[in-house]
């Protein structure tokens, strides 16, 4: 499938609302990815199919993630189920045969310990796209392009204190990954 | 050992200021274990001991950690090695040959998920006994006396947020502990 084909498939899964956020994070992707060196057409395609399943109902993310053995203890809520699923059925659905798209794909909202850079460019443009709107996004769009790490840490926690805030339950995967961007601002590892 | 002699070693191994902590976290176990039905010697017992290897140095606290074979991941910051620890010692230091005892120790600090009743206890009685002072500690002894599941809950809450806000790492057991919580509230199985 060419990039447009690709495009034009996403855009038929979703809402119109939804592509134009996802318009948003492929654009948020590409810029992130030339700041930081990561690559810029794999930032694209993990982009455009990060939320191709992001509004299937409930029970069919469920039962796709059964199917495709989903580990339910680490990504936790069901509403995360979609890029475990999105990623699996990456070259099915889109002919795209690469570990790192996937999980870029994978990982878009959870996070997880050891994201390399491709993951992190696409989970944080995810989170501070133009579309976005929140307290503190501001803060955090400006810290993406300054220190990818500490923008990530920042990010990571922001959406953990929503998680409490909302009382939804909270993925293993997110705090493991916070835990670590953490450790990696403070050890001045950060980049 | 009897109780009093179990008291006497962890007066010895703590400040006053620690070792006054201690008292009122026994006072309030068994207080809590008398109004939801724990074994009420089980609770002082675990109770007097949970603080016990408190105030050993990091190092102390990272090599017996080690031989133990604690797992660092669930466990998380150093600090809270001394629950695991006193855990793993509590035959050969204090006679005391009991796996609820044992568990109540354990994770008295983490909390854990699939707690049972007097780990609930001791874990809660840890943080509302009546020396503590932080913002909320009122409103978690009120909820204390009325609902343990809810009170955990909000206790865990408030101690991740705490957490969050003093850049420190968080442990998965806390998160896996606090999701099943709030389940539990939710799900009309509290008590």
């Amino acid at each position: 499938m060419t990039e447009e084909q690709i495009k034009e498939k996403v855009k038929g899964a979703l809402s119109p609302a939804r592509f134009a956020h996802v318009e948003g994070v492929v654009a948020e992707a590409e810029r992130l990815a030339k700041r930081y060196g990561a690559d810029e057409d794999k930032a694209r395609l993990a982009a455009w199919i990060h939320d191709w399943a992001r509004e299937w109902p409930a029970d069919r993310l469920e039962e796709e993630a059964r199917r495709l053995g989903v580990d339910r203890e680490l990504f936790g809520p069901v509403a995360v189920l979609h890029g475990p699923i999105a990623a699996a059925k990456l070259g099915q659905e889109f002919g795209v045969e690469d570990d790192e798209v996937a999980d870029a794909v994978r990982y878009h909202t959870t996070g997880r310990p050891g994201m390399g850079l491709l993951e992190r460019v696409v989970c944080l443009a995810d989170a501070v796209e133009p579309g976005r709107a929140y307290p503190g996004v501001d803060r955090l769009r400006q810290l993406a392009s300054q220190d990818l790490d500490r923008a990530l840490a920042e990010m990571f926690d922001a959406s953990l204190r929503d998680l409490l805030d909302r009382g939804r339950p909270v993925a293993v995967l997110t705090v493991l990954a916070r835990n670590e961007c953490w450790s990696r601002v403070r050890g001045g590892r950060s980049r």
